[in-house]
């Protein structure tokens, strides 16, 4: 570090990194410090798992431990700086992120304050503004009450809102990004082909999610961050449920959504099949879903709204005579199982290509009763391009 | 909702729940309660998922999910409300907690906001205090942003550190929880006892990695949250990375660690093997820290401190002429990977019975270069009874 507000020189090009090549990560901070230069930001502070991944390459499972704060900052020219617990310097210091600053955590006197203090009062000049991601679909990873200390010290620095500079920078995908997420989808792609190889009447529902994971990990997963779904007759009655001990039966309708993960990105779609024989109000609420996804396909283009691509659904969904169920139709993919925008009436955010969606309209079949649908693809110039493989036009029929 | 401080009734004894009967939340709810009282607060707000499972029952691998937050009031007396997305309220609905609130989430303009506040605002008089952890090992999860917003609203209520409310009642497990944490630990030690079945010399970590985890679905897992390793000549240089393609060496020590998830209760532990022959300074290590763990387990009993139970493994080590590693030998365990206290220096936090811990020694074999070993227990009156089946006292040797 040079001192206050001092620009120290981006590592050389030979410096190691990991998942990819360092260029990627350096075009990432470029395009960071870009969106701070606009916001008038002198510094970006990130604290999760997606943000930082997304900016060093810092890829573990440990942030299930909620032990320990992580922080990197960002500074509004030169190399970002990790302000990390000891444990994570071996694992960082193998990214492209040459300064590294540790502390023994967890300290229950000291966690992390006064180094992420001393770090940003000497990157920032006094009076300056330091990003922190503070709106929708963002949390702040660290203890409440060590924020508060951290912005005392660092007055008459101040934080200030930076979710759009992060948003805006991380929903448009890089070409290396869409191929971890095209590869994601092919691990589910393949493990939803052997679902009937363990799908059939009188098998716990849950013992089928413990299969279905299985599956994703032999098909290439490196771990299973999500698995949901549920079965009943003709359809389900919500789609977040961990799985009860059921057994499914025939005439049920089986829905598995998985994000799995592969290099640190995700997949996030879902199928639906029939146990037995398909009953009539269930393939034709899968036909008006696959309608209805058709014709999104169809019309998506860069610069429609979230919004917009909402109703073309759901009018679709209206027209095939079926209720649209309540809530969003699909939402942005990549870093994490779900991000902004929700394709929703609440959402005037304008597409963009490169960004990475998914479609995922729902119906409601009967009071308390869905079905919901979901594909996954990158929104090109000249329209969408699907990640994952399309779903069947009908409703697949297992265990006949 | 009876109005302003209105306390509702709590549910009848016959109400639905999940994972345990009602009673068991019913008594953490009188616990929490009992814990505020001595705080002086008039509610506790809660939002992350294991503060939310262990009031309410609400398990859902969809926190994965950073696009909603989630809210669980409990008033000083009386039952919690859940201030929670649509999407949730019927799983929700299948818990003890019969008030319900819901709004269309994610909504850009009011994401719960005004729902929350008006719900504070019923059940806190004026000028009350609302509990929220804020200290080591907590985080806020919802927009920084609306938590200000929330502020402002319930004014001149208003927000207090209630991390001490919540990890006095969380830290001491009651039998119930420890038969699930127990059923975790099988789940784990046999997959352990199936690691020489796939881990051998030239097959790569990650596919070591995809195969444990394989294998701990086999056994039981409902899910997998938590994979991590390492291999290396005589040790591995760090225990949070992911695995990468290296092939198994003979002469390596392979450790792999898990917190594999039953019912929402994870372990937390893991196991050493040498490829081929174990060296001489691998046995001694291994050897070393088996007996650190041994002194810890004839010592440890309720009123000792986190810090001398780390005192106890580190002395061991020292006078078996192996150097301790830096950081924590152990912690909490339960609704996550991690708890407090930290078996550490750092931490004079009193042990006390029912409190379910890891003791996990590490020394440094070399710079750089560590061996860790792991146990879960549970601290009992008479001492501690372990959860996990005790590692073998000499490193084992596989692919021979």
């Amino acid at each position: 570090m040079t001192g206050p507000n001092g620009q120290r020189p981006m590592p050389p090009m030979a410096e190691r990194s990991l998942i990819f090549p360092a260029a990627e990560y350096r075009r990432r901070a470029a395009a960071l410090q870009g969106e701070m230069a606009g916001a008038g930001l002198d510094a970006l502070l990130l604290t999760t798992a997606p943000d930082i991944f997304y900016l060093t390459g810092f890829l573990t499972r440990f942030w299930e431990s909620p032990a320990r704060p992580w922080f990197v900052v960002l500074p509004a020219r030169g190399a970002p700086v990790a302000v990390i617990p000891a444990i994570g310097a071996e694992l960082m210091g193998r990214t492209w992120v040459s300064e590294i600053r540790t502390w023994p955590a967890p300290d229950p006197a000291d966690d992390g304050v006064t180094l992420l203090a001393d770090t940003l009062c000497a990157l920032v000049p006094a009076g300056g503004a330091i990003g922190l991601p503070m709106g929708p679909e963002t949390h702040l990873r660290m203890p409440l009450a060590d924020h508060a200390r951290v912005g005392q010290r660092i007055a008459p620095r101040r934080f200030a809102d930076a979710t759009a500079v992060v948003h805006r920078v991380r929903e448009v995908k890089s070409e290396a990004e869409i191929d971890k997420i095209r590869a994601a989808c092919g691990v589910a792609d393949r493990a939803f082909d052997r679902v009937p190889d363990f799908a059939r009447a009188g098998r716990p529902l849950a013992e089928v999610f413990r299969d279905f994971q299985i599956a994703l990990l032999q098909e290439g997963a490196d771990w299973v961050s999500y698995v949901a779904g549920g079965a009943g007759p003709s359809g389900y009655g919500d789609v977040i449920s961990p799985a009860d001990s059921r057994p499914l039966a025939p005439g049920d309708v089986l829905m598995l959504d998985t994000g799995a993960v592969r290099d640190g990105y995700f997949c996030d779609f879902d199928r639906n099949f029939a146990i037995g024989r398909a009953g009539a109000g269930a393939r034709r609420a899968h036909a008006a879903l696959y309608d209805a996804t058709d014709r999104a396909l169809a019309a998506l283009r860069p610069g429609m709204t979230a919004r917009e691509v909402h109703r073309v659904m759901a009018e679709a969904l209206t027209r095939a005579g079926v209720t649209p169920a309540a809530g969003r139709f699909g939402h942005g993919l990549g870093l994490a199982l779900t991000e902004w925008p929700s394709l929703s009436e609440a959402d005037d955010t304008v597409l963009r290509a490169g960004m990475v969606l998914t479609l995922e309209p729902g119906v409601e079949i009967a009071p308390g009763r869905i079905m919901v649908h979901e594909e996954n693809l990158v929104l090109r110039a000249s329209g969408p391009e699907l990640l994952s493989a399309r779903a069947p036009a009908d409703l697949p029929e297992i265990d006949r």
